[in-house]
């Protein structure tokens, strides 16, 4: 039954990614087109991480530094959506955090192959407005990118923004 | 922890629906805009309900007819969706099916005032795709249509094509 559970969550992701991408394809400005599908899903991903960030905090205590922010964020909130944790979480204790999962779930339906390596930008940009969202909800303002060195391995690069 | 595991589904179908109505706003042909709305959505619960029903029925027994699929959509699969069964199922024995969930998730966060009501359809449209994406899936083609009369309790109907 799990197997089923989190493919929901998979497949509607995979229907967004398409959704957004070929409205888009269908407009005129072609140049932009790469960048505003992006920013599209970054977007879904930062309300839907701010939603679910508020629920799983409701009855939580408070938060002691960023640090403990982000080992929340790396267990409770990462396994809620992908059914497990961030494998590796490391920092420079100057507001920059990497997150590596290496298993990463909406990777794993991708081929390994290098042509797919192109084609994975476009299905990290949610998860990065998930991060941030859910940052946001929590008092840090960041920026978050994502790169793919060998799939479906996927590193999360966190810089919180100091006001 | 399982309250905000249904809420990743709910939150994302609401950031769906969103993007599709936002999307069709800034084009041109207005008069066309609800249709083509309702067919998007429910094309995307279609393609995900087959997939789902795909996994979910992998190493199942076949079925001994049509009852006994909508049964199996009615609880397995409604389960795996929504956390819930359908709570009655009714039947003319001629093809035709009535689901009535009573607590339907994607509704209950809407309020419940009678304005409402007219939002109502846009939140099911991608349900509707779902269950005819799982049930063209098990070899059943149907025409689905929802309804609901009072807030948060839906019905579906189901009525099967014969080919």
């Amino acid at each position: 039954m799990n197997m089923a559970d989190d493919a929901l969550f998979e497949f509607l992701h995979m229907e967004i990614v398409a959704h957004v991408y070929k409205e888009q394809a269908t407009r005129e400005d072609i140049d932009k087109e790469r960048v505003t599908c992006v920013s599209t899903l970054e977007g879904m991903g930062f309300r839907v991480g701010q939603g679910l960030i508020e629920r799983l905090t409701k009855d939580c205590p408070t938060f002691k530094d960023d640090l403990d922010i982000m080992k929340f964020l790396c267990k409770d909130f990462w396994s809620t959506i992908f059914k497990k944790q961030i494998d590796n979480l490391r920092t420079n204790h100057q507001g920059t955090y990497v997150l590596q999962d290496n298993k990463f779930a909406l990777l794993t339906q991708l081929s390994s192959g290098k042509q797919y390596l192109e084609e994975a930008p476009k299905y990290l940009a949610f998860s990065c407005g998930l991060i941030r969202g859910g940052l946001s909800n929590l008092g840090l303002e960041s920026v978050v990118t994502a790169e793919v060195s060998l799939m479906p391995s996927c590193k999360f690069q966190v810089v919180i923004q100091k006001l």
